[in-house]
């Protein structure tokens, strides 16, 4: 494409996105389209010769955007939101245009550098010391896979080189985590050998936060039959509640122990931000490893994760491995590369776009956005607890209600029917368009969430949920009739 | 950030991306700097209060752009390039504003069904059979880690449950490979708690190319100790030399034994897009997995890596995990949730910029690229084998040349002092800043890599690292006398 070419259609896109990303509520949050529609509506094979930019861009409009969920829109108020904040978005366009790939710091010294910045202002925001050097992963999902994966290699000798498999001398090995953690932390137990039946779920209170007594026991009983407990995760912050298990009596329980304790503080680890709310993670600072997503609650487009370790040295036993081809001399004099704190061995740009943000932001409007998400998270849990028809079902720490209806009408309705009632209010909610709610269950039943998250979720979009829920109640319970 | 502004940083953005892309050649390849010049230039502490982007993006200007590494530049000829094509820039700018989240077909029907589309596209272009499902991650070391996962699932009855520990019962585990596979089937074999001693680095031939003889007499040895063979990688274009396995023999061998085969061809693989080169990847179609990095040499920036797999339910009986949040009635009713088909729960909108690199260059356009690049690595390969003072010390495959200067006034130095003439004379040559060679070391001698790749990089490119190679021979030398 000549520069010409790219400046035209360059110019044109900012346009459409600077109207897509003030205009979202224009669209259903949901969209309104069936399995195979977005496949059956473009060619099976690609181009012999290639299309113009133009022509592209049309089969976007046609095709794509009627498929796309808005997770831009202020509606959006499912799972845990996701901004694409305008800072995170010219960054990623810049990222995207530089293309570092920041395997070795001779590969892109502004992009390792560049994350040890942003990493060590988010760290030292969140109140955490200096001793937490940090890495920027893509999800989650494979930063506590590090954090467990370094827990192994801390607690097996030899691990990294005989494995786990065939060695009679070695006892099975455990993993402790609540019954309300991540999926994440089973997928990588799975990965990692360990079996799933070696993830204990720890039973947690009636406030959906891990039992100390049940992990003691727990630990106390895999001793006692020779198993060697490897981690502990406590999560500040559940997906299903935003529970906050109690991380100092937990880091308490770790050090006696010897356990590897890692926080999964995906969602909720950012409010650190604010020294008010730092309370939540109250012993995180114990902690051998931490994960927060600013790609959830910090306004940077997907991806981006931040794996805080107090003990970095052992995942880079874990993980470094150097062959020939990657051999540089600023290697051999100490410079960090990133390639060697993770599995993978190509990283794009992410740093910028959280050094962008926060500098858009500041800390103190960063500050101020996630106050009132919370802000607007217990308003609302005002109007369930004031209305005799809904029940809360969780506390509301952070930005997230769970509820569900429980009419009066309904009140010798088996638990079946209170189920089925609430899965079609969801459904009738969603399918308006304005807002999109997810679910989870509690205690054996369905509860509906609203989480707080979007940048852009004002008051009147909370107050649009909830009078939605409201009449979509009335007119199920008039239908019932 | 106000449209308005959105639209003016935008703009400015455009423009400042239309002239690096076309103009990296002002800039030196390999950046000026010394560790710590980037951190050092940046305050220690985010901002209190938000800065303009203006100012921000003047930080860009002074002190990231000097610590770049540029990928971009055509003179960048170091391990395997990668592209940040127009179209595949645009594409990134995009998906980041849309911001989808495709873990579940309700969270991103667009994207969810656009990734079928584009690696069916891919497949079908390469000669791949339907049977090969496809999904994008992020890099080859996430999906040769899959492939290595589900080959474990498939030979250990129980594994996912069970796991590898303290099971007396379970055997050792092996997996092959040959001594030039890349480092990520290591880090997979180590994370996958096989040990790294169980991988076996089967010898190589004259030619680099896995010794089929070797891979058998291993496999036996294996078993005749009672260990069991989980998967042999072969590779289609291996990193020091991209030299390619004989994958028909090995898949041969894989079949009689019941072993999972896995082929890298992470850089190669697009070249089976051209049906002349389709010969090197005889025998893929039956492997059990495949994976191909367009972000390699498919002009698509950082990051995606496609991934085929004939056995995707092996994929999913490893990995698919549904808690109750992420429960959908689309899930139910069999229509494909991306996160059952891998570790990672959050997944970008990457297929955006495979489809529109896709129609933007067309088959042919991609044909003609690669083309090109294979012709410009084999004329330097003819200049090299011409002049007396040099050596070639591999085949040339594809568009990749290791060599190594062998001056006649050497004739009587030591194999040191020839690897250390060599190593001067690469340095030397990236000093310049007008290209980017990278080395690595063959039967125990350093070898210079010429790794011809990007997108803009023409004859001219080509002709000066040669240049330069010879001028800076002859400078070295004189400096001896």
């Amino acid at each position: 494409m000549e520069p010409s070419e790219f400046r035209r259609h360059g110019h044109a896109l900012v346009d459409w996105i600077a109207e897509y990303l003030s205009g979202t509520e224009k669209y259903p949050v949901l969209p309104r389209v069936s399995p195979g529609d977005v496949r059956n509506a473009l060619p099976s094979s690609a181009p012999e010769r290639g299309e113009s930019f133009d022509a592209i861009f049309a089969d976007v409009e046609r095709v794509l955007v009627p498929a796309l969920t808005h997770w831009n829109h202020p509606g959006f108020m499912a799972y845990f939101a996701s901004s694409a904040s305008a800072p995170g978005v010219l960054a990623e366009f810049l990222a995207a245009a530089l293309n570092q790939q920041a395997m070795l710091w001779r590969t892109s010294p502004a992009s390792t550098e560049l994350e040890e910045v942003a990493l060590g202002w988010l760290r030292d925001l969140m109140g955490l010391p200096e001793a937490f050097e940090g890495v920027i992963y893509d999800t989650a999902s494979i930063s506590s896979l590090h954090a467990l994966a370094a827990a192994r290699e801390a607690s097996v000798p030899g691990v990294r080189n005989e494995g786990l498999a065939g060695r009679g001398d070695l006892p099975g090995l455990c993993v402790y985590c609540s019954e309300h953690a991540h999926s994440s932390i089973d997928k990588a137990v799975i990965l990692l050998g360990l079996g799933h039946g070696a993830l204990r779920h720890v039973p947690a209170d009636d406030r959906f936060r891990m039992r100390v007594d049940a992990l003691r026991e727990a630990i106390a009983k895999d001793r006692a039959a020779n198993l060697i407990p490897v981690a502990v995760v406590a999560t500040a912050g559940t997906t299903s509640t935003t529970s906050v298990d109690p991380i100092r009596d937990i880091a308490d329980v770790c050090r006696r122990e010897g356990i590897w304790l890692h926080v999964d503080a995906a969602y909720a680890g950012v409010t650190a931000i604010m020294p008010e709310h730092r309370i939540h993670f109250d012993g995180w600072e114990d902690a051998d490893s931490i994960v927060v997503n600013p790609h959830k609650w910090l306004f940077t487009p997907m991806d981006l994760s931040a794996f805080y370790c107090r003990r970095m040295d052992v995942v880079r036993q874990a993980f470094s491995l150097v062959p020939e081809y990657l051999r540089t001399a600023e290697g051999s004099r100490g410079v960090r590369n990133l390639m060697d704190t993770g599995i993978q061995l190509g990283r794009r740009f992410r740093s910028l776009k959280l050094w962008m943000v926060l500098r858009h932001f500041g800390a103190d409007g960063v500050r101020a956005v996630l106050a009132e998400h919370i802000r607007l998270a217990h308003l609302f849990s005002t109007w369930v607890d004031a209305d005799s028809e809904f029940e809360r079902l969780a506390p509301v720490p952070f930005s997230v209600v769970c509820f569900r209806a429980r009419p009066r009408a309904m009140v010798n309705a088996s638990a079946a029917e209170l189920d089925a009632f609430n899965e079609q209010l969801l459904d009738a909610v969603n399918a308006s368009g304005e807002v999109f709610l997810s679910h989870t269950r509690l205690n054996g039943v369905v509860a509906l969430r609203v989480a707080i998250g979007h940048l852009n979720t004002a008051e009147r979009h909370v107050a649009r949920a909830w009078q939605l829920l409201r009449e979509h109640t009335d007119q199920l319970l008039s239908s019932r009739c």
